[in-house]
């Protein structure tokens, strides 16, 4: 059933490896029938498997075969579980086989620069670490099953407004730090198929003709050894894009594109090398798929259900869960429970657009307590736009009376389907009116309220002190509704943290003033200072930090210890640290390693994750977890010289439950690497007198002649303003008994 | 005495021209001896006069020509007093003319982006508006005595550190929003003899040889017609400096940058039509120096003391008088007055640097203070760098024991001196700790402490509690300490209103994070959301905003009224307001008026500074202010389209004493213009249904066929999806019935 690909592609004609390397359709790539290369099929994920039943609509969002719908990334990224995301890509992958899909699209490892991005839920987190782990753990498990994946969208897709014209500016060092790391720890680890590449430009460049991103890094830098495919519809010039490193344009867009290709090769615009490259990765993409053609396999509908209800529960954060009568609400006793809320029983558990899932079945949250804690009231409080119509104010009156007979309210709230959508960004930062305004009224007649969330991205919440307890459970997937029901009642223990800040308020967020941007460009105005960098480094409050999230236990941090080994580019840093349960129930802690660099010539931020691992402890069980610290762990991107740098310091090693709980810190003296790179005519004194080869030249040409001052003799201010000079500066305006040709001399001598 | 220069250029040889062009030495330009051209000498200001007594030292820094010390910009900004600045430019025009000085090297109107940045008490504002009036005065006063001024640093230099390289990273609205119309209000206004360009780059080219500032924006735009001089080094490349429009290196370079630029010429890469246009704009600027030179006139060094005494007073901020036992303790009755500090005896009255004077003569606050209230005691509470030697411990000591038999305290704090200097960076922004630790002890033992601050630069101040007045007297200026004893007895009352924020904390301020960049860049990623433009937007909480200020009596703010003529581009607004004093003794009151756009298409600040007004009013006395707003007041800078509109929509016209204290708002509703450009394929369907021609052309297309969906049939998500997409990918996901050639048809009958 294999094929040999260089036979195959030695074959080719001219027509025929150009033809290759664009779709036949919205979903197929093109066979070669005359030497048995079958089409593959591709379809949309990432958490689910859409294959269109219709051959494609306009918008290709049409109906498509029934597959499980798992948790939307914002809830698969919240378990911090990776072995458990790692059994859900299984599950996709199996899916995927079954249907004869060769690859399903994604993941999707975009940061989340803002919570406004409409896209979120399809994102794993705010930070790189988690985003890249989540995202590797999904891949590894899906190519686990014999099918491919598509890493996307690379690169720098963080916003929906004006996705597919939009140049997003953004510094080297930040792209480095925040952008590219999470694609490159699933490419040099799980080594995608596929990668596909976003919309928009980056730098004034469109992704798809991005050399610099789709080859100089993707392929020399990591390793990427798959096909790059265009998002549907990213290619612009697909001469150029060929160039620059794309492999294959989709959707199919008519015999034009390839007749330019044939055409560039003819006319040696092209070199023809570069297009049998890509028709070469397009054969073996194919030869590579299939094998599972040939057993697809079968998928157990209900075991995966059970899986996306066991990783729907994984992935609820208890944000809160404040005693009210001297114990916390969470979890239910079940004792005269009122359930308010159109989302208890019209649940929203995936977000809007190519991700859409058609589910093989949907619990809703209702239905599911119902079955735990008996007939318990519901009444619905509000109106949802595609929920049954009603009157708000009436709806609030009936649950606000509802409460006061209620021991215990539980208020499913979140999002309207509308607010959150491929294609578009998020109108507001906050819940509908219809929802705070019910919050409010209920906390007036109790205070056993419990919130329930559902929504795809941060929500800001000012009405938190209405509600003992709150719950986010994101955005669930098929079996949201039966996974938060065992969260509720303690079946299941809560097992989520916050892959992302909640903000105080939207004025409160990293790309305020700077998101979406305007007229073709948006500024990364923040930098690297993203998400909870951000917030702890510009120490603005928030309503809840990133990594927060609580169980029904409590978790105790001793014995934190951390040692180097070795220094500079070749450093690494053993850190352990023992964690046990200290309450009455089994839970899941997630253990997070931030690093702070206390000596950074550098803005850094406050801290940054490095590791992180979840563990499951019985009440008073404790284990030591250890973590190694590569050198990239200490180091930043250095602009100047273009390369990582470990630069020498003390170093914070924090271990805690959040951002913002750190329960144990051991600092470290860290031997670094040297900084200097080669001198020049506009090196400045202090940078000469900091390079070995060049403070030796320089300082004796700044000795003074008898009797004048010498740096020695200027005072501090003069002295510091001189370091900043340029030699050249110093040259002209005589500081140093040289001329420009000595300086040049000097400059030559200093690099030799 | 004067000469015809078009004659006298025809008659220069090449290299006299190209000589013509670089300066003879530090401070002198090339003389042209054998046609009778002499040398004229320039010098630093821009407070005063420092014309070196020596001919040049290592860093150009040495002793100087006694010349009166006026007020620092910082001060003297806070004025807002245009008639006052004025006339301090008339006497800085006078003492230059004295001293045979042709051009008074400024003044600076950079835009005080951070507050540690080291030069700010050489600038005027974080406000372009401000620091344009402001500026302009400045230069209409000076050149009224026959002398010339260098605005300056042209452009974006709003920071030491790494000055002479580092790259100012900024988009091109923030450019004209915030760095460079105050220049343009300079230029256009006051029409300045000179401009000097900066050292750092912009956008990665140095300003020395930045065409589009030094030519396409300077002279096509806004129609500078005098010459650009480089500051004193900043000029790398000689030939690409003249072609990019500088017309003057200084200070002189030896032969070498001539015998480039004669080369150059000589083998046709730079057109000798460039260097005749430099060369002619320095024999202008000899030209019309020299009527001066034969008048120089006298200098009435007592006068303009007491007009510099006059300015420095008029500066002073009052931040805070709370009342203390029923009444404010400013102005002091002069009973039981303890005098603490040792800055009130050895003064801080300017920065360090290229501005710094060698004043006439120096007036500290205690010995002004005991002119007026007699002998009141002092002890001086801290030791300064430059101060007498001392133990802070005990210091403290003895003024707080001293603290506790006074009436009022008034403690005299500020930054030491090596903390402001030209040529570095602030290092922190707060006052030293042993300050901050007299203040707190003092205020524990007395509720009566008056805080006279003396710094450049904004301080943050978190003891502000510990005071119940503050006056703010920046860096005032060879008598700014008989001016602050004026102040504070009640001889003259405080007049000044902040013209930069006083934050919370560093934290808090817009450039936090990428202040003062890294590796030869800085990102100013804040964008056009700068100073009161940051925390009003952002919503952040101050400690003193722009614009603040108190007085000796109280103001009230009536008949608020705005009225629209015209529209569009053309349209104006008329704003009246009538001003009270409501108090019981006489004062000046800034009126400030801010525009708000309620409705903008882009990010705006939530207010901007348009224009404002200082009314002195006797008790009781009422007048009424009228504005007109042009076009421009309510435009921003439209990226895509490349120049100023005016989008139509509401506005509100705010009136007040700063921009957090609004005393009338009115609503007016403008037409804007129309804000379409050229439609193109990646035009999206939102664009071309707003367009006039296009949408005509487009909108029958997207009418379905019989039977299958149109637009009006898209659910809410998807057409909200469906308008952002360009034109191209319409067509290509089969939604309009044309196709490529089709739309490119359409594109050009849509621009035709």
């Amino acid at each position: 059933m294999g094929f040999d690909v260089e036979r195959v592609l030695s074959e080719l004609t001219l027509e025929e490896k150009a033809a290759l390397t664009s779709g036949a359709d919205f979903w197929h790539l093109e066979p070669v029938e005359r030497l048995g290369i079958p089409s593959i099929m591709v379809a949309d994920g990432p958490h689910g498997l859409r294959k269109q039943t219709t051959s494609s609509d306009h918008l290709g969002l049409g109906e498509a075969e029934p597959a499980t719908c798992f948790p939307t990334a914002a809830a698969l990224g919240s378990t911090w579980d990776v072995d458990l995301v790692r059994r859900v890509g299984e599950a996709l992958g199996r899916e995927t086989r079954a249907q004869d899909v060769a690859v399903l699209l994604g993941p999707g490892v975009n940061i989340k620069r803002s919570p406004l991005c409409g896209r979120n839920f399809e994102y794993v987190s705010e930070d790189p670490v988690v985003s890249g782990e989540v995202g590797a753990a999904l891949v590894e498990g899906i190519q686990s099953q014999g099918v491919g994946t598509s890493l996307k969208h690379y690169a720098v897709n963080n916003q929906e407004t004006d996705r597919l014209r939009v140049s997003a500016d953004v510094d080297e060092r930040t792209l480095r730090e925040i952008y590219l790391p999470a694609f490159e720890r699933v490419v040099t680890r799980a080594r995608p198929w596929t990668v596909m590449c976003a919309y928009n430009k980056v730098n004034g460049t469109y992704a798809s003709e991005h050399h610099w991103l789709l080859t100089r890094v993707l392929r020399d830098e990591w390793g990427f050894d798959g096909l790059v495919v265009s998002d549907w519809g990213a290619v612009h010039d697909r001469v150029a894009a060929l160039a620059a490193g794309l492999d294959l344009q989709m959707p199919g867009a008519g015999p034009r594109p390839d007749e330019q290709v044939v055409a560039a090769v003819r006319e040696g615009r092209l070199d023809e090398a570069l297009l049998d490259q890509a028709a070469r990765r397009v054969l073996h993409l194919v030869a590579r798929s299939l094998p599972a053609r040939d057993e697809p396999g079968e998928v157990d509908v209900d075991a995966h259900h059970a899986l996306a209800r066991e990783a729907a529960a994984a992935g609820c954060v208890l944000l809160r869960n404040e005693p009210v009568d001297g114990a916390p609400l969470l979890p239910l006793t079940g004792e005269d429970v009122l359930v308010v809320g159109e989302l208890a029983r019209t649940p929203r558990y995936q977000g809007a657009g190519s991700s859409q899932v058609n589910p093989t079945r949907l619990d809703d949250a209702l239905t599911s307590l119902r079955r735990t804690l008996g007939d318990v009231p519901f009444t619905p409080g509000y109106t949802l736009e595609n929920g049954p119509t009603g009157d708000d104010a009436s709806l609030l009156e009936a649950a606000v009376a509802a409460a006061g007979r209620a021991g215990t309210v539980v208020a499913f709230l979140g999002l309207p389907a509308s607010d959150e959508s491929e294609g578009y960004d998020r109108p507001r930062l906050g819940l509908p009116d219809n929802q705070v305004a019910l919050l409010h009224a209920l906390s007036a007649v109790t205070p056993r309220v419990v919130v329930v969330l559902a929504n795809g991205s941060a929500v800001d919440m000012p009405w938190r002190d209405d509600a003992a307890a709150i719950l986010e459970t994101w955005l669930g997937g098929q079996a949201g509704g039966s996974a938060v029901a065992d969260v509720l009642t303690g079946a299941v223990a809560p097992a989520g943290r916050l892959t992302e800040t909640i903000p105080l308020r939207l004025e409160d967020t990293p790309a305020f003033g700077a998101f979406p941007g305007e007229h073709g460009h948006v500024r990364y105005g923040e930098g690297v200072l993203v998400g909870y960098r951000w917030y702890d480094t510009r120490k603005l409050d928030v309503a809840f930090p990133f990594g927060h999230g609580l169980t029904y236990t409590r978790f105790g941090y001793d014995d934190v210890a951390a040692a180097v080994r070795g220094a500079g580019a070749d450093v690494t840093v053993d850190v352990r640290v023992r964690v046990t349960n200290l309450g009455e129930r089994a839970g899941a802690e997630v253990v997070q390693l931030y690093v702070r660099d206390l000596e950074a010539s550098v803005v850094r931020p406050v801290r940054e994750l490095k590791a992180f691992a979840k563990v499951a402890l019985e009440p008073g069980e404790s284990r030591e977890l250890a973590f190694t610290l590569a050198p990239r762990d200490l180091a930043y991107w250095h602009r100047g010289l273009g390369r990582w740098v470990v630069e020498g310091g003390t170093f914070a090693i924090e271990v805690g439950a959040s951002s913002r709980d750190v329960r144990g810190t051991v600092e470290v003296d860290v031997v670094g690497e040297p900084l200097w790179g080669a001198l020049t005519e506009m090196s400045t004194i202090a940078e000469w007198l900091e390079h070995p080869v060049g403070a030796a030249l320089l300082a004796p040409l700044l000795e003074p002649p008898p009797g004048e001052p010498g740096l020695d003799d200027l005072d501090p201010s003069t002295l510091a303003m001189m370091l900043q000079m340029p030699a050249r500066a110093v040259v002209d305006t005589g500081f140093a008994p040289i001329d420009h040709d000595g300086l040049a001399d000097l400059v030559a001598r200093a690099n030799a």
